[in-house]
């Protein structure tokens, strides 16, 4: 079978390389052979192949963070999932056939593309998390920056949902349908005087919570924008550099900035509370809230033509990868 | 009576006046009239000079954010203190007469310099502040920049006592000595490998707590030398560069960075939490344990010296001003 392996850690289309590897075995008791579908090309995965990702991988190593694919087969005594149905796929998942423990699977709901459920967990439920830790209160204003990313797409939606008033930043003008399209009250270019501009917005109203995805300045431009108290919350890193704060809002309007990660989540999230964020997010996509727009589609064995689309700013959606195109 | 007053933001030194005004009248019912002893110029001091403090004052103002003075006269009705006792003062305290409302005075024990008074409010008590709010378990590591600096001279020591093991980071060599008087168990020089320098000392130990008065790169040192989870505390603006933290730091390791500022924490801490507080390091500077260097004492009419060498780097200790030289 074809899988995308990196032997080092450097530019993804530089490490990546599609190999062929032996299949897996048949499944065995409590187990699924499942095909995979579809999978996206995260900012996350970038750092993955780069060896800049949060759990390292020992090489060589399989790409991909998420994903969907269908169930093939079934070992004795799996009966939560049957052949035909699609379940949710995670970590190494760029590879054609995968065998797993089915206690974690779930069989996903009929009447969704491949490709908005592939995307389901590195996104939206990131979108959903930070959405519920904002503990937004109606007519409370919300920020996010780099709002028109996989995140922002879910972010505004579910903010919306919240009753809070989204405040879009993005690096570029020519958003605003978009991102009011996903639910944001106020789009915004960023710019060295963004603080005043959202201060000119919130007016006499509170702005506790801002979304980061840049760091840099950028992230300091988001500190001088919340309210005293306020939160900066980062979970991208999407500039490279170092997020700053001012000491003048750390100390003077005691701004905290704190990180997101998904992973971490996971560890602290009772299993019912999972189910829940997916069942929700399920619900938004059956319904078509929430479609997440998507760029390309390459077949797995045009990984680095996919890499190098997924690196360039400006797209318009995600970049994804099939196993048959 | 002579005042030391700005009309403007600017350099200290060029904005500090010696202005001749009025002496406030006698205390009226509930009132006091203090004589100004020493006042000490702090960092937040040369701030509130150039405009850039939490508060920032109506011009033109009287400088000094904290000082002791001694009780001349009291008006009717006022018992908490008598003529003769000593009692801190706060806000415009470079001047050398005050009338105040008694009710926020007490009287402080004898025995005890005029100077350690003066500086027990703005240095020792944010030391304990930071102290108490790491919450430090007996045996925990917990790490200052800037340590050697008039909260650095308190921190080690409370930390100390509550059973903590401190790690003194100073900008130059040669303090070894002093900081390890001070309570300190390692000190270390800041510098581009900082992080790995204290991972080796903290081994399989925690290091939860840091605290940075300085901004900019030494802030991010400290967020990669925390433990995961562990959280970084800035309080000071000692280089005027916005805070760093690595997105990594923040994403993948959880590290929170947040403000310290004790205008904020007499806000929020009740009265009789203050008492104990101001009771505890009173104690300490009782029985020596807790003397903060003094580099100079200036005459307050000398206050564009005082200020030019509170400013210099690399002091042994403290600048003051005295009302009587």
């Amino acid at each position: 079978m074809r899988a995308v392996q990196f032997s080092r850690f450097g530019a993804p289309d530089e490490v990546a390389e599609v190999v062929d590897l032996p299949a897996p075995p048949p499944p065995g008791p409590g187990q699924a052979a499942v095909a995979m579908l579809a999978a996206p090309i995260n900012p996350a995965d970038l750092l993955n192949l780069r060896g800049q990702y949060g759990i390292v991988p020992t090489l060589p190593a399989i790409g991909g963070l998420e994903g969907v694919g269908v169930v093939t087969a079934v070992g004795s005594g799996v009966d939560n999932i049957r052949v035909g149905d699609r379940v949710l796929l995670g970590g190494g998942t760029w590879r054609e056939h995968h065998v797993l423990a089915a206690s974690g699977l779930f069989a996903l709901p009929a009447g969704i593309a491949d490709e908005q459920l592939a995307m389901l967990t590195v996104n939206p439920l990131t979108a959903r998390a930070l959405v519920h830790e904002a503990q937004l209160q109606p007519g409370q204003w919300v920020l996010k920056n780099a709002a028109n990313s996989g995140v922002g797409r879910a972010f505004f939606t579910l903010a919306k949902k919240a009753g809070a008033r989204g405040i879009a930043v993005v690096r570029r003008p020519g958003l605003e349908d978009t991102l009011k399209s996903w639910g944001a009250e106020v789009v915004l270019v960023d710019g060295p005087d963004l603080a005043e501009r959202v201060k000119a917005v919130v007016g006499d109203g509170s702005l506790r919570f801002a979304v980061d995805a840049i760091g840099g300045a950028a992230t300091g431009r988001l500190g001088s924008s919340v309210s005293p108290g306020g939160v900066v919350v980062n979970y991208g890193l999407l500039s490279g550099e170092a997020c700053q704060l001012s000491g003048v809002d750390l100390v003077f309007r005691g701004v905290t900035l704190r990180g997101f990660w998904l992973v971490e989540w996971f560890r602290n999230t009772p299993r019912e509370g999972v189910a829940k964020a997916f069942g929700e997010l399920l619900g938004l996509l059956a319904t078509g809230e929430l479609t997440t727009p998507i760029e390309a589609t390459y077949p797995l064995d045009r990984i680095g033509e996919a890499l190098r689309h997924a690196e360039k700013q400006q797209r318009g959606g995600k970049v994804l990868v099939v196993a048959k195109p």
